[in-house]
């Protein structure tokens, strides 16, 4: 069965209704831990079946253990006239992630080495974390940090880092077989929106549409704080991953930026093909790049012990547009047709390893014929039926166990459905066996 | 042993000679069965040695089934002045091929559906059959359509479809191995030149030439219907297809464009290899193309239950040349000098598989001295022999019994009888083994 | 163990110092055997530890026999003026080398034919050797050929051709393994700098450098007559060249042209890989090469009997620079800037082999958290050491025991020691284990 395609309007209708709710998460104060991160994971759960896990304060993951929990109440620097010249509530990302509590006094001079700014982008506030080396600090635009004066100033941060939990979601979508699709996002970025809630709010837009069809693979959608969330999960998960069969780590997939598709490890998964596929018909300009170990949490899912397909399905790559990490990157950086693009391309890519298959030519001796079962052109030169006659042709010939349905449309350069649907005429007609 | 290169006046000659013998076979009416099919087959057969095969009406031969034989008497449209205004005798085009018999009278109306035309080239008339959908019809220019007034018109077709057999034949040339070359060429199509009686000509000339010398390999040329003979071919020989070694299928090989190739299945046989040497050493233009299953009978040569290593000698492609399946597709479409370069390339190509072989380095311990047997160029600087010193040094380094001497020539970039001349040096000086 | 690099000062010394020492060693009349040969060697050992070898005439190495040992007294043309127009005595490349001795008196009529010059460089005197074919003969300008009168002409060759011995010289470098790196440079050529002074001083300054220093690997240096030297080497040796892990034959390194490297015969050894990798990240421009069984003795090293993966690094290949085998190839063409460079290179290349290997990521589930053990930036965004993180991740990533150091330099496109240097830090941090 083919994942159907999302027809004009829905895909429009889409677009707009995950910028929205991109729109509702954006004001959270998300991070590795807490509950601005329980608070996201509620309200995708709203949305799909989310199972949360939590896991403990102190609890080893392989190489790691997770940090105590944080949470802010509340956290400011108040000038000597009692103004909040740098306020968490009005922008999360003015505060350092996993600072930890303070309440002094101190002169400008003191409270420097606290402050960070992006001197090149005077009007925006950067995003910086320390979370497992205590310390706090704020961040500031540059321009409001030049109008600082040199008075004393009143420091608060009303925080928590204490024994707690880590939490992460996951949703499984049971499909005919064990064999699962894993799509993973990071959720611990605070009011950032392409990285990370474009890819929150596509993976969750795909885990609502796939929920609704029949699926021949298993999906798995986490949303997992980066780094250590992955670890946390493959941790818990480890005797189990071999039934990862096709993954992808979806980040910044709402801006407006050509794709940018990340491949596996392996560099030659069905993932990675099935991507490439889609980007090349698509007809749409687009970027593949090699493994790297660097980027998201594809570092995890790749690291040797485990080396799994999963490659990372982007627009503009971290780094390479300048709003990255910093306030600026808000909800207008990420638009409505971004999304629903990104959702399609991913979906298109899910549907070609759902539908991908290997079948055998029951009539492997010459051609079978093909007109007296009229999938051939009649003889005024018209075909009978809407099928590909090359897709016929080459799904016959090629069809000897050792390729797959995808292996043929590469080989012909046919479109992946295309060829599938040849090859369903054929099993129609007995003249194909699809192996289990 | 070399297959000679014939010299530039035989080469010469040979063209026109092929070039008349394409003539007298014109008007003969071929199709898949038939009379014409038989009497073009006699024809070759008073050039070389030629078994005929009849394989009877109803027939199974893998998924297909003989159909009856076609033959026709006669066959016209004649308008209410007793003229015939489409008229078999005139160009056997006119009929759509394996037409069923019919006599009647009908107005313009209701026979303009059986009626075909190239609105496009309004003087040709297009070819076009119909043998396993029982109907009827007839081809005509479109000048010639227009010119037709609404009367009442006469239609005839005085021809026969009953059980009766498919003609083939088949020239054998034993050679000192079972291992053999397939040269395969399509026999079924009426008044058509290039497609196919260039092929038909080729390969009667190539067979004639083969047959005076001596051979190491095997030679089988097929003359079969297109399909459903080579079908049938491959059906009463599936016990034995393994001795093909390498084998051509030839077609539209007498236009004036320049030489196609399109590979095997496989990509990588020696066939494959051979012919992309010949083109690349002829310093001609040239186009290789890949294995698609569509075209002529390489299909069924290479459908994965026999997958052999058959590739498609070509000049321009069918349906690349405007005058394809058309009236134009006459005797001056092909050239006697572009039927000649395809024999000579054709040959060249076979004299590379005819004598590639392995060789073994019987001192492959740092060079062997081929100075003192007069194998290398002297204190003067003047070599002793005609051999190139760069194909006796590649010859020896790479003999280590997993390089064949195509090898050599391909990664020495050599052409392949200046490789096989300085192994038949080496091996008579003792210095190599050639591997049986 | 990294070899260090010589620093700017060292390698600019050692420029002039190599090229001082081809100056010492330019007037010495080398051949393929004979006293000049010896003496040659000797002044090599005054500066490394070289063991000299002497192999009887008439002793069989593989197809060759050693030949005669010749050596020179005197030899000259001599007008009836008494004059000597040609005279060994003021170029040894007057004399054909090997030239048998002769005293007769002739006119130029007759001595013409013993007579070589170079027309198009009529101020060169070209280098001719006669090493297996008796014979004698003159080089001379051929402005001086041009200036010779019809009179009669002395000639006096005073050599002998005699039992003796060839002579080569070996200087082994013991290391931590038996895996040996073979360094081969041909010394039978008389007074021509570029081919091959320059191979004899970059190889002595190589040997003197390394045995300076510890080594994991050890090496070998061989100083011998071209092809029967190495033939001779080999046939003694034939029982341990398994031994030898990487090689490079040095010739033609001193004039001013781009490196060229000429790959092994395998063509992926890890030398191969290695002088590439050196090359590319050079920043200079460079020509890579395949094999071919010509040039100099990596024809004897990749023998088929043999095939070990030995390259030959030069500067501007022999029979691509005008001067090649003539008087012109003197002390001006080669530069102490290009000994130096070539030096540095061929020493930056075996850092790469000695100081490969394949490690193992003793903790390969999800990325090992590198901040807590001071690898990784801190909160600032800047990093605690010098080491380059992308090189800790790509180790980390690829070190699954399939992978050694160069193939991860090679995959990550970073530069091998810094690749190295972060498997350094990995392993002092106990988070890789290295493969014996």
């Amino acid at each position: 069965m083919r994942l159907p395609d999302p027809d004009t309007t829905t895909i429009a209708d889409l677009g707009a209704e995950m910028h929205g709710f991109a729109s509702e998460l954006f004001p959270l104060c998300r991070s590795i831990t807490g509950d601005g991160l329980r608070e996201t994971l509620r309200r995708i759960g709203t949305r799909v079946p989310l199972e949360i896990r939590e896991v403990p304060t102190g609890s080893k993951v392989f190489d790691w253990t997770i940090p105590p929990e944080w949470n802010v109440r509340t956290a400011y620097v108040r000038n000597s006239r009692g103004e909040n010249v740098v306020d968490f509530e009005s922008n999360n990302l003015h505060l350092v992630g996993y600072s930890a509590p303070v309440s002094a006094r101190m002169p400008l001079d003191e409270l420097r080495p606290r402050l960070t700014t992006i001197p090149e982008h005077p009007d925006w506030i950067p995003y910086r974390t320390s979370y497992y080396e205590e310390t706090w600090g704020f961040c500031l635009s540059h321009n409001a940090l030049l109008a600082l004066d040199d008075g004393e100033y009143e420091v608060l941060v009303d925080s928590t880092l204490a024994a707690g939990s880590l939490s992460y979601g996951e949703c499984y979508l049971a499909g005919e077989r064990e064999d699962e699709v894993l799509i993973s996002t990071h959720v611990c970025h605070p009011s950032l929106a392409n990285d990370n809630l474009s890819g929150i709010v596509v993976a969750t837009a795909l885990a609502e549409f796939l929920a609704s069809l029949p699926r021949r693979l298993s999906y798995r959608f986490l949303f997992v704080p980066g780094t250590i969330g992955a670890i946390a999960w493959l941790h818990a998960n480890r005797e189990h991953v071999s039934r990862i069969a096709h993954g992808l780590v979806l980040t910044c997939v709402g801006d407006s930026g050509d794709t940018t598709y990340k491949r596996s490890r392996r560099g030659d998964a069905d993932i990675d093909r099935a991507v490439a596929h889609v980007l090349r018909h698509s007809g749409d300009d687009h970027v593949l790049i090699d493994f790297s170990p660097d980027g998201y949490d594809e570092r995890q899912y790749c690291s040797p012990g485990f080396d799994l397909p999963v490659g990372c399905f982007m627009r503009t790559p971290h780094g390479q547009f300048p709003e990255y990490h910093t306030s600026a990157d808000d909800l207008d950086l990420i638009r409505p047709e971004s999304l629903a693009d990104s959702f399609k391309k991913v979906l298109a890519a899910l549907s070609v390893v759902e539908n991908d298959g290997v079948c055998v030519n029951l009539n492997p001796h010459g051609e079978p014929q093909l007109g007296r079962r009229g999938l051939f052109r009649s003889a005024g030169g018209r075909k009978r039926e809407s099928i590909d006659e090359r897709a016929l042709a080459w799904v016959l010939n090629l069809s000897d166990s050792t390729n797959s349905l995808l292996d043929i449309a590469e080989r012909s350069r046919l479109e992946f459905h295309s060829v599938r649907a040849a090859a369903d005429a054929l099993l129609e007609h007995g003249l194909l066996e699809e192996r289990a």
